[in-house]
Protein backbone atom coordinates (compact mmCIF):
# COMPACT_ATOMS: atom_id res chain seq x y z
CA UNK A 1 0.00 0.00 0.00
CA UNK A 2 1.48 3.48 -1.21
CA UNK A 3 2.16 6.39 0.96
CA UNK A 4 -1.28 8.08 -0.10
CA UNK A 5 -3.25 4.76 0.34
CA UNK A 6 -2.17 5.42 4.17
CA UNK A 7 -2.91 9.39 4.09
CA UNK A 8 -5.77 10.45 6.35
CA UNK A 9 -8.02 12.96 4.76
CA UNK A 10 -10.64 15.53 6.41
CA UNK A 11 -13.57 13.33 7.01
CA UNK A 12 -15.53 16.49 7.38
CA UNK A 13 -15.15 17.48 3.90
CA UNK A 14 -17.34 15.92 0.81
CA UNK A 15 -13.95 16.67 -1.69
CA UNK A 16 -12.44 14.98 0.58
CA UNK A 17 -14.45 12.08 1.28
CA UNK A 18 -14.97 11.61 -2.51
CA UNK A 19 -11.11 11.90 -3.18
CA UNK A 20 -10.28 9.32 -0.63
CA UNK A 21 -13.02 6.86 -2.33
CA UNK A 22 -12.35 7.08 -5.30
CA UNK A 23 -8.51 6.31 -5.07
CA UNK A 24 -9.48 3.31 -2.40
CA UNK A 25 -8.58 4.93 1.00
CA UNK A 26 -12.10 4.79 2.27
CA UNK A 27 -14.01 1.62 2.07
CA UNK A 28 -16.77 1.74 4.46
CA UNK A 29 -20.03 2.97 4.42
CA UNK A 30 -20.43 6.56 4.30
CA UNK A 31 -23.09 7.40 6.86
CA UNK A 32 -20.91 9.04 9.20
CA UNK A 33 -18.66 11.25 6.98
CA UNK A 34 -19.15 14.68 5.93
CA UNK A 35 -22.01 15.13 7.80
CA UNK A 36 -22.86 18.70 7.65
CA UNK A 37 -23.58 17.89 4.23
CA UNK A 38 -26.33 16.27 2.31
CA UNK A 39 -26.12 12.35 1.32
CA UNK A 40 -27.62 10.82 -1.66
CA UNK A 41 -29.49 7.31 -3.22
CA UNK A 42 -27.82 6.68 -6.81
CA UNK A 43 -30.03 5.20 -9.34
CA UNK A 44 -28.67 5.45 -12.67
CA UNK A 45 -31.36 4.06 -15.78
CA UNK A 46 -30.84 4.44 -19.60
CA UNK A 47 -32.69 7.91 -20.85
CA UNK A 48 -35.46 5.62 -22.64
CA UNK A 49 -36.71 4.92 -18.88
CA UNK A 50 -35.54 8.13 -17.33
CA UNK A 51 -38.82 10.14 -17.43
CA UNK A 52 -41.23 7.15 -16.23
CA UNK A 53 -38.81 7.34 -13.86
CA UNK A 54 -38.81 10.74 -12.98
CA UNK A 55 -42.23 10.84 -13.01
CA UNK A 56 -42.04 7.56 -10.01
CA UNK A 57 -39.80 10.00 -8.37
CA UNK A 58 -42.57 12.66 -8.65
CA UNK A 59 -45.46 10.75 -7.58
CA UNK A 60 -44.05 9.46 -4.70
CA UNK A 61 -42.02 12.23 -3.11
CA UNK A 62 -41.64 11.09 0.81
CA UNK A 63 -39.15 8.08 -0.51
CA UNK A 64 -37.88 9.58 -3.78
CA UNK A 65 -37.28 13.50 -3.12
CA UNK A 66 -35.24 14.20 -6.25
CA UNK A 67 -31.90 16.02 -5.15
CA UNK A 68 -30.36 16.28 -9.07
CA UNK A 69 -30.57 14.14 -12.56
CA UNK A 70 -27.88 14.26 -14.94
CA UNK A 71 -27.76 14.81 -18.77
CA UNK A 72 -28.07 11.60 -20.63
CA UNK A 73 -24.36 10.08 -20.86
CA UNK A 74 -23.22 12.51 -18.62
CA UNK A 75 -21.92 10.80 -15.04
CA UNK A 76 -21.59 14.21 -13.82
CA UNK A 77 -24.70 16.77 -11.68
CA UNK A 78 -22.17 19.74 -11.25
CA UNK A 79 -24.82 21.47 -8.72
CA UNK A 80 -24.40 18.53 -5.94
CA UNK A 81 -20.26 19.02 -6.50
CA UNK A 82 -18.26 20.38 -8.62
CA UNK A 83 -15.36 17.34 -8.82
CA UNK A 84 -18.18 15.03 -8.02
CA UNK A 85 -17.89 11.92 -10.68
CA UNK A 86 -21.05 9.26 -9.94
CA UNK A 87 -19.12 6.67 -11.67
CA UNK A 88 -16.31 6.40 -9.33
CA UNK A 89 -16.73 8.42 -6.09
CA UNK A 90 -19.86 6.22 -4.56
CA UNK A 91 -18.17 3.51 -2.41
CA UNK A 92 -20.04 0.56 -3.50
CA UNK A 93 -22.44 0.19 -7.03
CA UNK A 94 -25.43 -2.57 -7.28
CA UNK A 95 -25.59 -3.68 -11.16
CA UNK A 96 -28.72 -5.45 -12.03
CA UNK A 97 -29.81 -6.61 -15.62
CA UNK A 98 -33.22 -7.74 -16.66
CA UNK A 99 -33.68 -7.07 -12.79
CA UNK A 100 -31.69 -9.45 -11.63
CA UNK A 101 -28.55 -7.90 -9.41
CA UNK A 102 -25.27 -9.60 -11.18
CA UNK A 103 -22.23 -7.29 -9.69
CA UNK A 104 -21.54 -5.20 -7.03
CA UNK A 105 -18.36 -3.21 -8.73
CA UNK A 106 -16.20 0.16 -6.26
CA UNK A 107 -16.07 1.48 -9.70
CA UNK A 108 -18.18 1.59 -12.76
CA UNK A 109 -16.32 3.54 -15.11
CA UNK A 110 -16.45 0.06 -17.25
CA UNK A 111 -20.23 -0.34 -17.15
CA UNK A 112 -20.86 3.28 -18.42
CA UNK A 113 -22.84 3.93 -21.48
CA UNK A 114 -23.65 7.17 -23.73
CA UNK A 115 -27.46 6.75 -22.81
CA UNK A 116 -27.48 6.24 -18.95
CA UNK A 117 -29.20 9.06 -16.93
CA UNK A 118 -28.34 9.22 -12.88
CA UNK A 119 -30.74 10.61 -10.58
CA UNK A 120 -29.51 11.69 -6.87
CA UNK A 121 -32.34 11.07 -4.19
CA UNK A 122 -32.62 12.26 -0.55
CA UNK A 123 -31.61 9.92 2.10
CA UNK A 124 -32.28 9.82 5.89
CA UNK A 125 -28.55 9.84 6.89
CA UNK A 126 -28.50 13.50 6.20
CA UNK A 127 -31.06 14.51 8.75
CA UNK A 128 -29.20 11.96 11.51
CA UNK A 129 -26.68 14.73 12.53
CA UNK A 130 -28.92 17.14 13.08
CA UNK A 131 -31.33 14.46 15.08
CA UNK A 132 -28.33 14.03 17.14
CA UNK A 133 -27.43 17.64 17.78
CA UNK A 134 -31.03 17.93 18.90
CA UNK A 135 -30.25 15.30 21.57
CA UNK A 136 -31.89 12.96 19.94
CA UNK A 137 -30.12 9.31 20.83
CA UNK A 138 -29.82 7.12 18.38
CA UNK A 139 -28.33 3.74 19.70
CA UNK A 140 -28.45 1.60 16.13
CA UNK A 141 -25.17 4.17 15.45
CA UNK A 142 -23.60 3.87 19.23
CA UNK A 143 -23.45 -0.10 18.55
CA UNK A 144 -21.82 0.47 15.14
CA UNK A 145 -24.75 -0.06 13.04
CA UNK A 146 -26.78 1.51 9.86
CA UNK A 147 -30.96 1.82 10.55
CA UNK A 148 -32.35 -1.21 9.34
CA UNK A 149 -34.80 -1.16 6.26
CA UNK A 150 -37.86 -2.79 5.89
CA UNK A 151 -40.17 -3.61 2.83
CA UNK A 152 -43.32 -2.94 3.61
CA UNK A 153 -47.02 -3.22 2.63
CA UNK A 154 -47.81 -0.27 1.21
CA UNK A 155 -48.08 0.55 -2.42
CA UNK A 156 -46.32 3.76 -4.38
CA UNK A 157 -47.73 5.27 -7.04
CA UNK A 158 -46.46 3.29 -10.47
CA UNK A 159 -45.50 5.09 -13.20
CA UNK A 160 -44.74 3.55 -16.16
CA UNK A 161 -42.88 0.56 -15.53
CA UNK A 162 -42.38 1.37 -11.86
CA UNK A 163 -44.27 0.68 -8.90
CA UNK A 164 -43.96 -1.81 -6.33
CA UNK A 165 -43.74 -1.54 -2.26
CA UNK A 166 -42.85 1.29 0.01
CA UNK A 167 -39.31 0.78 1.67
CA UNK A 168 -38.96 2.24 4.73
CA UNK A 169 -35.59 2.76 7.57
CA UNK A 170 -36.31 1.76 11.09
CA UNK A 171 -34.90 3.96 14.00
CA UNK A 172 -35.49 2.41 17.73
CA UNK A 173 -36.30 4.82 19.67
CA UNK A 174 -37.54 6.37 23.07
CA UNK A 175 -40.76 8.02 23.03
CA UNK A 176 -39.62 11.48 23.67
CA UNK A 177 -36.79 11.20 21.51
CA UNK A 178 -38.58 9.89 19.03
CA UNK A 179 -41.00 13.28 19.27
CA UNK A 180 -38.58 15.48 19.04
CA UNK A 181 -37.22 13.02 15.77
CA UNK A 182 -40.83 13.41 14.33
CA UNK A 183 -40.34 17.42 15.23
CA UNK A 184 -36.82 17.89 13.64
CA UNK A 185 -37.55 15.43 10.40
CA UNK A 186 -40.77 16.85 9.45
CA UNK A 187 -38.42 20.65 8.54
CA UNK A 188 -36.66 17.96 5.91
CA UNK A 189 -38.61 17.18 2.88
CA UNK A 190 -35.80 16.04 0.79
CA UNK A 191 -34.68 14.16 3.10
CA UNK A 192 -38.01 12.13 3.40
CA UNK A 193 -39.66 14.20 5.94
CA UNK A 194 -41.82 13.08 8.88
CA UNK A 195 -42.13 9.46 9.45
CA UNK A 196 -44.96 7.42 8.09
CA UNK A 197 -45.55 5.55 10.62
CA UNK A 198 -44.40 4.54 14.80
CA UNK A 199 -45.72 1.85 16.84
CA UNK A 200 -46.77 -1.93 15.80
CA UNK A 201 -45.25 -3.17 13.21
CA UNK A 202 -47.90 -5.01 11.61
CA UNK A 203 -49.81 -1.83 10.77
CA UNK A 204 -47.81 -1.46 7.60
CA UNK A 205 -47.60 -5.20 6.63
CA UNK A 206 -43.71 -5.19 8.18
CA UNK A 207 -44.77 -8.98 9.61
CA UNK A 208 -40.91 -9.74 11.62
CA UNK A 209 -38.67 -6.95 12.30
CA UNK A 210 -35.73 -9.59 12.92
CA UNK A 211 -36.21 -9.83 8.88
CA UNK A 212 -35.18 -6.35 7.77
CA UNK A 213 -34.07 -5.60 4.05
CA UNK A 214 -30.41 -6.52 3.61
CA UNK A 215 -30.52 -8.05 6.80
CA UNK A 216 -29.20 -5.18 8.59
CA UNK A 217 -29.52 -2.69 11.53
CA UNK A 218 -31.06 -3.05 15.15
CA UNK A 219 -34.04 -5.05 14.80
CA UNK A 220 -34.35 -5.65 18.86
CA UNK A 221 -36.06 -3.56 20.42
CA UNK A 222 -35.92 -2.20 24.05
CA UNK A 223 -38.86 -1.94 26.37
CA UNK A 224 -38.97 1.72 26.20
CA UNK A 225 -38.65 2.12 22.53
CA UNK A 226 -40.68 2.59 19.84
CA UNK A 227 -40.14 1.67 15.98
CA UNK A 228 -39.85 4.75 13.99
CA UNK A 229 -40.15 4.60 10.57
CA UNK A 230 -39.19 6.76 7.41
CA UNK A 231 -39.81 5.88 3.88
CA UNK A 232 -36.71 5.32 2.27
CA UNK A 233 -34.68 5.67 -1.02
CA UNK A 234 -33.88 1.69 -1.44
CA UNK A 235 -37.93 1.97 -2.67
CA UNK A 236 -36.38 3.02 -6.11
CA UNK A 237 -34.48 -0.34 -5.78
CA UNK A 238 -37.49 -2.50 -5.92
CA UNK A 239 -39.00 -0.40 -8.68
CA UNK A 240 -36.14 -0.86 -10.89
CA UNK A 241 -36.01 -5.16 -10.05
CA UNK A 242 -39.78 -4.77 -10.83
CA UNK A 243 -39.31 -2.80 -13.72
CA UNK A 244 -36.95 -5.61 -15.06
CA UNK A 245 -35.22 -3.09 -16.83
CA UNK A 246 -32.17 -4.28 -19.49
CA UNK A 247 -29.31 -1.93 -16.87
CA UNK A 248 -29.85 -0.50 -13.87
CA UNK A 249 -27.09 0.62 -11.65
CA UNK A 250 -27.72 1.74 -7.90
CA UNK A 251 -25.73 2.90 -4.87
CA UNK A 252 -24.74 -0.54 -2.89
CA UNK A 253 -25.81 -0.76 0.53
CA UNK A 254 -24.52 2.15 2.83
CA UNK A 255 -21.84 3.67 -0.15
CA UNK A 256 -24.14 7.03 -0.46
CA UNK A 257 -23.24 10.19 -2.91
CA UNK A 258 -21.24 12.33 -0.71
CA UNK A 259 -22.49 15.50 -1.83
CA UNK A 260 -21.41 19.43 -1.10
CA UNK A 261 -25.32 20.73 -0.31
CA UNK A 262 -25.22 21.98 3.36
CA UNK A 263 -28.10 20.13 5.66
CA UNK A 264 -29.25 23.55 6.74
CA UNK A 265 -29.65 24.76 3.19
CA UNK A 266 -32.29 22.17 2.65
CA UNK A 267 -34.56 22.53 6.05
CA UNK A 268 -38.06 24.02 5.38
CA UNK A 269 -41.66 23.48 7.34
CA UNK A 270 -43.82 22.67 5.27
CA UNK A 271 -46.36 23.17 7.64
CA UNK A 272 -46.18 27.00 7.70
CA UNK A 273 -48.24 28.03 4.96
CA UNK A 274 -50.55 24.96 5.68
CA UNK A 275 -51.73 26.39 8.99
CA UNK A 276 -55.43 27.92 9.47
CA UNK B 1 -86.63 32.41 30.03
CA UNK B 2 -86.62 35.73 28.67
CA UNK B 3 -86.18 36.29 25.07
CA UNK B 4 -82.49 37.30 25.55
CA UNK B 5 -82.27 34.21 27.43
CA UNK B 6 -82.97 32.05 24.39
CA UNK B 7 -81.00 34.03 21.84
CA UNK B 8 -78.41 32.35 19.52
CA UNK B 9 -75.32 33.91 19.77
CA UNK B 10 -72.34 33.97 17.33
CA UNK B 11 -70.28 31.23 18.21
CA UNK B 12 -67.17 31.97 16.43
CA UNK B 13 -66.73 35.37 18.24
CA UNK B 14 -65.35 35.05 21.95
CA UNK B 15 -66.46 38.37 23.14
CA UNK B 16 -70.26 36.65 21.85
CA UNK B 17 -69.14 33.42 23.35
CA UNK B 18 -68.12 35.43 26.79
CA UNK B 19 -71.69 36.95 27.03
CA UNK B 20 -73.16 34.42 26.27
CA UNK B 21 -71.44 32.85 29.78
CA UNK B 22 -72.03 35.64 31.62
CA UNK B 23 -75.83 35.86 30.78
CA UNK B 24 -76.18 31.95 31.31
CA UNK B 25 -77.31 31.49 27.87
CA UNK B 26 -74.37 29.07 27.33
CA UNK B 27 -73.77 26.39 30.50
CA UNK B 28 -71.51 23.84 28.61
CA UNK B 29 -67.84 23.41 28.33
CA UNK B 30 -65.61 25.64 26.18
CA UNK B 31 -63.75 23.59 23.66
CA UNK B 32 -65.99 23.55 20.65
CA UNK B 33 -66.34 27.52 20.95
CA UNK B 34 -64.55 30.33 19.64
CA UNK B 35 -61.96 27.27 18.02
CA UNK B 36 -59.84 30.53 16.08
CA UNK B 37 -59.02 32.09 19.66
CA UNK B 38 -56.83 30.69 22.28
CA UNK B 39 -58.47 29.36 25.58
CA UNK B 40 -56.83 29.36 28.79
CA UNK B 41 -56.45 27.96 32.28
CA UNK B 42 -57.58 30.18 35.11
CA UNK B 43 -55.64 30.45 38.26
CA UNK B 44 -56.24 32.60 41.44
CA UNK B 45 -54.33 32.90 44.50
CA UNK B 46 -53.51 35.70 46.90
CA UNK B 47 -51.69 38.41 45.88
CA UNK B 48 -49.01 36.82 48.66
CA UNK B 49 -48.49 33.48 46.88
CA UNK B 50 -48.69 35.11 43.48
CA UNK B 51 -44.69 35.33 42.88
CA UNK B 52 -44.09 31.94 44.04
CA UNK B 53 -46.38 30.73 41.53
CA UNK B 54 -45.28 32.81 38.55
CA UNK B 55 -42.05 30.74 39.38
CA UNK B 56 -43.66 27.79 39.49
CA UNK B 57 -45.00 28.67 36.03
CA UNK B 58 -42.13 29.85 34.70
CA UNK B 59 -39.93 26.60 35.95
CA UNK B 60 -42.54 24.35 34.23
CA UNK B 61 -43.52 25.92 31.04
CA UNK B 62 -44.67 23.35 29.31
CA UNK B 63 -47.45 22.14 31.70
CA UNK B 64 -47.73 26.27 32.72
CA UNK B 65 -47.54 28.54 29.62
CA UNK B 66 -48.19 31.89 31.10
CA UNK B 67 -50.67 33.95 28.73
CA UNK B 68 -51.15 36.67 31.37
CA UNK B 69 -51.33 37.79 34.75
CA UNK B 70 -53.80 40.40 36.64
CA UNK B 71 -52.80 43.33 38.67
CA UNK B 72 -53.31 42.63 42.51
CA UNK B 73 -57.43 43.02 43.10
CA UNK B 74 -58.29 43.20 39.49
CA UNK B 75 -60.15 40.45 37.55
CA UNK B 76 -59.29 41.90 34.56
CA UNK B 77 -56.57 40.88 31.71
CA UNK B 78 -56.83 43.82 29.01
CA UNK B 79 -54.73 42.21 26.16
CA UNK B 80 -56.63 38.82 26.62
CA UNK B 81 -60.28 40.48 26.10
CA UNK B 82 -61.34 44.03 26.54
CA UNK B 83 -64.26 43.27 27.84
CA UNK B 84 -63.03 39.77 29.72
CA UNK B 85 -64.15 39.54 33.51
CA UNK B 86 -62.98 36.72 35.08
CA UNK B 87 -65.43 36.66 37.83
CA UNK B 88 -68.31 36.16 35.56
CA UNK B 89 -66.77 34.77 31.99
CA UNK B 90 -65.73 31.22 32.45
CA UNK B 91 -68.58 29.18 32.85
CA UNK B 92 -67.67 27.07 35.88
CA UNK B 93 -65.35 27.82 38.96
CA UNK B 94 -63.60 25.92 41.33
CA UNK B 95 -62.62 27.36 44.68
CA UNK B 96 -60.38 25.95 46.88
CA UNK B 97 -59.99 26.18 50.51
CA UNK B 98 -56.95 24.98 52.60
CA UNK B 99 -56.34 22.62 49.38
CA UNK B 100 -59.78 21.42 49.50
CA UNK B 101 -62.45 21.99 46.87
CA UNK B 102 -65.61 23.03 48.81
CA UNK B 103 -67.67 24.51 46.12
CA UNK B 104 -68.17 25.18 42.36
CA UNK B 105 -69.54 28.42 41.39
CA UNK B 106 -70.54 29.79 37.98
CA UNK B 107 -69.91 33.53 39.26
CA UNK B 108 -67.34 34.19 41.87
CA UNK B 109 -68.06 37.60 42.04
CA UNK B 110 -68.99 37.29 45.73
CA UNK B 111 -65.84 35.59 46.35
CA UNK B 112 -63.58 38.24 44.95
CA UNK B 113 -60.80 40.14 47.49
CA UNK B 114 -58.37 42.79 46.92
CA UNK B 115 -55.71 40.82 46.83
CA UNK B 116 -56.31 38.11 44.51
CA UNK B 117 -54.02 37.74 41.75
CA UNK B 118 -55.35 35.79 38.28
CA UNK B 119 -53.20 33.81 36.07
CA UNK B 120 -54.05 32.34 32.69
CA UNK B 121 -52.70 29.66 31.05
CA UNK B 122 -52.35 27.92 28.02
CA UNK B 123 -54.52 25.09 26.82
CA UNK B 124 -54.58 22.21 24.59
CA UNK B 125 -58.09 23.26 23.47
CA UNK B 126 -56.40 25.57 21.14
CA UNK B 127 -54.86 23.48 19.22
CA UNK B 128 -57.54 20.90 18.40
CA UNK B 129 -58.94 22.70 16.03
CA UNK B 130 -55.66 23.34 14.12
CA UNK B 131 -55.22 19.90 14.17
CA UNK B 132 -58.39 19.40 12.44
CA UNK B 133 -57.19 21.67 10.11
CA UNK B 134 -54.18 19.33 9.35
CA UNK B 135 -56.51 16.35 8.96
CA UNK B 136 -55.93 14.82 12.63
CA UNK B 137 -58.89 12.57 13.85
CA UNK B 138 -59.57 13.24 17.02
CA UNK B 139 -62.26 10.62 18.03
CA UNK B 140 -63.00 12.04 21.03
CA UNK B 141 -64.47 15.55 19.46
CA UNK B 142 -66.61 12.91 17.20
CA UNK B 143 -67.66 10.86 20.30
CA UNK B 144 -68.64 14.07 22.38
CA UNK B 145 -65.64 13.59 24.38
CA UNK B 146 -63.44 15.98 26.13
CA UNK B 147 -59.52 14.76 26.02
CA UNK B 148 -58.96 12.79 29.35
CA UNK B 149 -56.09 14.10 31.48
CA UNK B 150 -54.16 11.81 33.76
CA UNK B 151 -51.77 12.22 36.27
CA UNK B 152 -48.19 11.17 35.87
CA UNK B 153 -45.42 10.23 38.18
CA UNK B 154 -43.16 12.51 36.77
CA UNK B 155 -42.54 15.25 39.27
CA UNK B 156 -42.57 18.98 38.37
CA UNK B 157 -39.76 21.79 39.46
CA UNK B 158 -41.33 22.95 42.99
CA UNK B 159 -41.04 26.56 43.34
CA UNK B 160 -41.88 28.33 47.06
CA UNK B 161 -45.44 26.25 48.05
CA UNK B 162 -46.21 24.91 44.98
CA UNK B 163 -44.80 21.61 43.43
CA UNK B 164 -46.23 17.72 42.70
CA UNK B 165 -47.12 15.90 39.53
CA UNK B 166 -47.37 16.57 36.25
CA UNK B 167 -50.80 16.46 34.87
CA UNK B 168 -50.91 15.14 30.91
CA UNK B 169 -53.80 15.29 28.72
CA UNK B 170 -53.83 11.63 26.33
CA UNK B 171 -55.59 12.10 22.55
CA UNK B 172 -56.02 8.56 21.05
CA UNK B 173 -54.39 8.74 17.63
CA UNK B 174 -53.62 6.31 14.88
CA UNK B 175 -49.75 6.29 14.05
CA UNK B 176 -50.08 8.70 11.13
CA UNK B 177 -52.24 11.65 13.23
CA UNK B 178 -50.01 10.90 16.22
CA UNK B 179 -47.29 12.03 13.72
CA UNK B 180 -48.86 14.93 12.19
CA UNK B 181 -50.06 16.18 15.64
CA UNK B 182 -46.31 16.29 16.34
CA UNK B 183 -45.37 17.99 13.93
CA UNK B 184 -48.42 20.91 14.44
CA UNK B 185 -48.01 21.09 18.14
CA UNK B 186 -44.52 21.58 18.53
CA UNK B 187 -45.05 24.67 16.53
CA UNK B 188 -47.29 26.25 19.46
CA UNK B 189 -45.23 26.58 22.82
CA UNK B 190 -47.95 28.30 23.78
CA UNK B 191 -50.39 25.45 24.36
CA UNK B 192 -47.90 23.15 25.25
CA UNK B 193 -46.13 22.42 22.44
CA UNK B 194 -45.22 19.15 21.57
CA UNK B 195 -46.29 15.50 23.60
CA UNK B 196 -44.30 15.12 26.60
CA UNK B 197 -45.23 10.98 25.69
CA UNK B 198 -46.47 8.58 23.50
CA UNK B 199 -46.97 4.96 23.93
CA UNK B 200 -46.74 2.46 26.91
CA UNK B 201 -48.60 4.67 29.55
CA UNK B 202 -46.89 2.98 32.90
CA UNK B 203 -43.00 4.91 31.27
CA UNK B 204 -44.77 8.21 32.69
CA UNK B 205 -46.51 6.19 35.89
CA UNK B 206 -50.18 5.94 34.23
CA UNK B 207 -51.30 2.64 35.88
CA UNK B 208 -54.67 2.65 34.16
CA UNK B 209 -55.60 4.43 31.21
CA UNK B 210 -59.54 3.48 32.49
CA UNK B 211 -58.60 5.72 35.74
CA UNK B 212 -58.97 9.22 34.12
CA UNK B 213 -58.20 12.00 36.10
CA UNK B 214 -61.72 13.68 36.98
CA UNK B 215 -62.95 10.50 34.88
CA UNK B 216 -63.44 12.22 32.07
CA UNK B 217 -62.60 11.37 28.04
CA UNK B 218 -61.91 8.08 25.59
CA UNK B 219 -60.15 5.83 27.84
CA UNK B 220 -60.65 2.74 25.28
CA UNK B 221 -57.76 2.93 22.62
CA UNK B 222 -58.90 1.18 19.20
CA UNK B 223 -56.09 -1.46 18.16
CA UNK B 224 -54.53 0.86 15.85
CA UNK B 225 -54.15 3.75 17.68
CA UNK B 226 -51.50 4.93 20.55
CA UNK B 227 -52.51 7.37 23.13
CA UNK B 228 -50.11 10.49 23.07
CA UNK B 229 -49.96 12.91 25.76
CA UNK B 230 -49.73 16.36 26.17
CA UNK B 231 -48.27 18.38 29.39
CA UNK B 232 -51.70 19.87 30.72
CA UNK B 233 -52.50 23.05 32.68
CA UNK B 234 -54.41 20.97 35.37
CA UNK B 235 -50.82 20.61 36.70
CA UNK B 236 -51.60 24.34 38.28
CA UNK B 237 -54.69 22.37 40.11
CA UNK B 238 -52.50 19.77 41.82
CA UNK B 239 -49.90 21.62 42.92
CA UNK B 240 -52.62 24.77 44.85
CA UNK B 241 -54.18 21.51 46.27
CA UNK B 242 -50.61 20.75 47.61
CA UNK B 243 -49.55 23.91 48.07
CA UNK B 244 -53.14 24.37 50.97
CA UNK B 245 -53.58 27.51 50.03
CA UNK B 246 -56.22 29.44 52.33
CA UNK B 247 -57.38 30.43 49.23
CA UNK B 248 -57.27 29.55 45.62
CA UNK B 249 -59.74 29.67 42.43
CA UNK B 250 -59.33 27.29 39.31
CA UNK B 251 -61.74 27.09 36.19
CA UNK B 252 -63.79 24.40 36.76
CA UNK B 253 -63.56 21.28 33.89
CA UNK B 254 -63.61 22.22 30.56
CA UNK B 255 -64.74 25.79 31.09
CA UNK B 256 -61.94 27.80 29.77
CA UNK B 257 -61.09 31.03 30.08
CA UNK B 258 -62.16 32.32 26.30
CA UNK B 259 -59.36 35.23 25.17
CA UNK B 260 -59.19 37.36 21.65
CA UNK B 261 -55.78 36.30 20.98
CA UNK B 262 -55.43 34.05 17.80
CA UNK B 263 -54.61 30.63 17.94
CA UNK B 264 -52.36 31.43 14.95
CA UNK B 265 -50.67 34.18 16.38
CA UNK B 266 -49.39 32.23 18.78
CA UNK B 267 -47.76 30.34 16.08
CA UNK B 268 -43.62 29.82 15.98
CA UNK B 269 -41.17 27.26 15.52
CA UNK B 270 -38.75 27.29 18.34
CA UNK B 271 -36.54 24.23 16.38
CA UNK B 272 -35.35 26.80 13.52
CA UNK B 273 -32.98 28.95 15.66
CA UNK B 274 -31.85 25.43 17.88
CA UNK B 275 -30.85 24.03 14.70
CA UNK B 276 -27.52 22.84 13.32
Amino acid sequence: MSAAADAPFDTDSPAAVRRAIREGRHRGFTNLLARRHVQGNLMIVPAAQADAFAEYCALNPRALPLLGRSEPGSPFIPALGRDLDLRTDVGGYTVFVDGEPVDTPRDITSRWRDDLVAFVLGCSFSFEAVLQAHGVRLRHLEEGNVSAMYVTGVPTRPAGPFGGPLVVSMRALRAADAIRAIAVSQRYPLFHGEPVHLGTPSLIGIADLAQSYGGHGLTQLHDDELPVFWACGATAQLAARQAGLPLCITHHKAHMVVTDLLVTDAASNPLCEADL
